[in-house]
Formats: C-alpha cells, structure tokens, sequence
C-alpha cells in the first residue's frame, strides 16, 4: 500500500467515525429515514472529499481534529447528491458501488427525503463545530453552500448535465457542466482544508487551483472508467452515460487522447501548487492516486 | 383591511423584494432551474413564517432591516419543503395556490432540484448577512438547519407523515407529526425574530411556547380549510388529504370539535405570552388572522 492509500484509510476511519456519531441513529424516529441516510452514507464510498480536504490541511500543518466535522459535512452534501442523481427522475439507477441505491433499497419519498435531511445536517454539523472560531464557521457555512447550489455549484451542474442529454455540447461547456457538478465541491473540499489550517491568501489561491484540476481530473477519470470497466469492477452499470446519450470526454476525444488529457491535467495540478512553500507531496500524490484509478 | 392584514402585506412586499434581489436571475444560466425556483418561490404564498418573523421582531424592538434576510431565508426553506412535498413520490399534487406545481410546470428532475437549491441557498444568505453578528448568525444556521432536517425538523415530519397515510395513529402520534412538520419552521420564524431583537431566554421562551401553539393552530385551520372549501377557494384540490387517508384534526374529531379545538390553541398562544412585559398585540393579532382563516 503506497502512503497515500494508507493515508486515505486513515482518513476515511476518523471521518466515518465522526459520521456514525453525527448522524441520527438507525432506530431513532423516524427510523426509516435515518436507515436510508446511513445506508448511502457508508456505501463503501472512497472519501475522496475528505481525503483532499485532510491532504490540504496537513500540507499546512493544520491539527486534524478541526477538520474532520467539515470533511464529514462535506461527504453528507456529496452523499445527498448520489441519492438526488440516482433518482427515477434523474439518472435512474438501481446500483451505486455494488449496492442498491437509496430508492431501490428503500422508497422515492424516503430517498429523496433522505437527500433533503443529509443537506440540512451538514451545514447544522458545520455551524455547530466550537473547535473553530464563528468567522470561519460562517466562512465555511457560505462558501460550502455556494459549492452546493446555484448558480456556481453542484445543483446547477447537475441541472445542466441533465439538460446536455441527447445534446452536442461543445468541449467548454462539458468543462463547465463538470466544474459545477464535481467540481466545486472537491475544490471547496481542498479550500476548507487549506482554510482551517490558516493558509494564506496566495496559497488559498494556489490550493483552488490544484482543487481544479484535481476536480477535473475526477471527472476524466470518472468517464474513462466508466467506458472501460465492466459493471461488476465498477459497481455500477457500465457503459450508462453512453446509452444516455451523456456528454463525456472520451464520447467527444476517443480513449487514448482522453488518457493524454489526464496526464496533462495531473501535471497542470502539480504545477499549480510550485509556488507553495510547504510540503506538497501528498497533494501531488493525491492527484497520482486519482489519475490511476482509470489505468 | 385590519391592521395585522396591512402588516402582512407591508412584510410580504419587504421579503419579496428581498428574495427576488438574492434569487439568480431569471436568465442566468442554468436558466430553467432559476425559473422554477422564482415560480414555486413567488406563487402567491402568504408569507406566514415572515409575518411571524417580523411580529415577534417588532414586539422586542428589533431593526426590521435586520430581520429581512433571516424572513427570506427561512421562506426559501418553507418553498422548498413544498417543492418536494408536491413530487409524484410524496403527495403528488398538480395544483397549488391555484397554479401548476414546480414538476408540472417545469419537470421532476428540475423540481427537484429547484428546492435543493433553495436549502442551500438559504444557509449561504443567513451565513452571508453581515448585518448579524457572527454568532447571532451562526445561532440562526443551526437551530434553522435543526428545524427544517431530521429528527426534530420538518423532513421528519414529511417522513412521518408519509408513513402514517392509511394507518389509525393516535392523536399525539398526529402533533408529533405537525410539530415537525409544519411546526418546527413556524416556531423558528418567531424565535429568529426575537433572537434578532436580542430577547432575553425569558422571553424566548415564551415566545418558543407562543410558537408552538401556532404552528399547531396553523395546522388545525389547514385541515379545516381542506375539508371546507371547494378547490377554486382553497387553490389546491380539496378533500385531497381525506382521499389520500392522511390523519387530519376533522377526520380524527370532526369539524364541530376542531373549530373549538382551534379556539382553545388560540387561546393557549395568547396565554403563553402572558409573561412577557412588552405590547404582545400584533403577536395576538396574528394569532386571530391564523384562526380565522378557517371560518
């Protein structure tokens, strides 16, 4: 296991523990609802949110303790993304990471529900975290919803990926379709990190511009495997962006020039950081583990 | 028109010219989810948490400049909580106050993204509002969170309400479900407003108990109005509540013995004020304007 694996596992262990302990428990009422919130919040999900905003606060020496309620914020919005995407009404479907999705498993109202109250907690979970001081609290608080909504964040970017179905969009507007819907948060993710630990206006700067590409990247990768993997290794249903008629990067460049684009992308992150005076090595080892996910 | 009555239009048109300044435009991109968000947003809603808001505000002497946003907030919350309460996999309505439901005018996937972007939103523009302290704010954030999620708040409320159609519940399982429901953001609204004026824990309490009595008196009225009024009177299909077997006050009592339990609550709201040693008029006020919109 590389040191950035290691890393992740450690990462995931602390803010999957803080979750167990934030969220209402599986048989308070209504029991349902706090089953179907957990179900899709330990779904064997990669914690790359929190693996990004943990590598960012390290890189600034930031103490851990004061990052984990916001990372397990941010996985309580990402999570109530999954829920709302899977959704009959938006990309329909049944599996998610080997698993049924939330309103397979249990029902529509119950998951869209369910969604609803993961995004309502998050920003009660941050707003209520006295390990930081009220002005960053309420930094958080608005920049975290921003990320999430609209018109720069997650909501929009779903809105618009849903509208480019069936469409020919051109390269820029699937980078901004994607910058919206996974992008920000992952950005927002390294920026909250960078934040707690009191990093500097420039290296703010800087760490939003990795967290960009970084987020691309994502994205790359996320299209790459889903057209080369099959299901069963994906764990979820393979080749389904195609089939409805997504706009994706290898739909629009082919395969191979898709891998060279991540390539490309992966080294524009680790430029981005060469202006930061600290350690970026696992910054940059975070966007290697991200890049060779699709090889 | 009574003076409660001109009040209510006063604050109406102060909130919405306060959410159209903070909603994304029309025409800002993505331009169909920012049309579905203004359409459930200026549907010709009451305002209700906003009057109470202001109400309580002005009987503790609070700026009004201070309290617009928090309204605004609070009313996006309430606008997305009847967005997906309107959705085929919760009631499934088509009309409201008279007009197509979001998912009818729009469809179901921007609905339902149309209130997630309203949740989001209200959390950046409370956490936003620099004419609040930081810990005024981050105080408004969490109990607001608190009252629109789960366990306490309005998506355990819809949750519970959903699981209770067709089922016989006792009268208490029915309030707990309201006090969720429909309770939790009205109690809110009048807590937020006498927080904003800097209300002692005192008097916060007696405006928290005042609250409750009102979201109860809110809810009883509903039911009545459900069961009373034809469709074009009430702007939404009548008798829909006693077609989908939901637990109402009417169908639990019937409609003689609701009116005199809806005289009693009243009562109790102005009761609850009886400690408070400020002019409680326009809070009793409002009390008569939510119990006699049944008769």
């Amino acid at each position: 296991m590389s040191p950035v694996e290691k890393f992740m596992l450690d990462v995931s262990a602390v803010v999957d523990n803080a979750l167990d302990e934030l969220l209402p428990a599986a048989d308070a009422e209504p029991a349902r609802l706090h089953k179907a919130m957990r179900w899709s919040m330990f779904a064997g999900g990669k914690r790359i949110r929190p693996g990004i905003l943990f590598a960012a606060g390290r890189t600034f020496a930031a103490d851990e303790n004061l990052l984990v309620r916001t990372a397990a914020a941010i996985e309580m919005i990402h999570t109530f993304s999954l829920i709302h995407d899977d959704l009959p009404a938006m990309d329909d479907d049944d599996l998610r990471r080997g698993r049924e999705t939330c309103h397979k498993k249990f029902d529509e109202a119950t998951a869209i529900l369910a969604g609803d109250a993961l995004l309502a907690q998050a920003f009660e979970v941050v707003a209520c975290d006295e390990s930081l001081s009220p002005e960053l609290r309420l930094k958080l608080v608005s920049t975290i919803a921003s990320a999430s909504g609209t018109p720069k964040g997650m909501v929009a970017g779903q809105q618009l990926d849903l509208e480019a179905e069936g469409q020919t969009i051109t390269i820029d507007e699937l980078e901004n379709i994607h910058a919206r819907k996974t992008g920000a948060l992952i950005s927002i993710s390294a920026i909250a990190g960078a934040m707690i630990a009191g990093a500097t206006d420039t290296e703010l700067a800087a760490v939003e511009l990795y967290a960009s590409k970084i987020g691309l990247l994502f994205q790359i990768t996320d299209d790459l495997l889903d057209v080369t993997q099959p299901t069963e290794t994906l764990g979820k249903t393979a080749g389904k962006d195609a089939m409805a008629e997504k706009a994706t990067y290898p739909g629009h460049f082919g395969i191979e020039a898709t891998r060279e684009m991540a390539d490309k992308v992966r080294c524009e992150a680790a430029d981005a950081l060469g202006t930061v005076d600290r350690d970026t090595g696992l910054l940059l080892e975070f966007a290697d583990l991200i890049a060779d996910r699709s090889k």
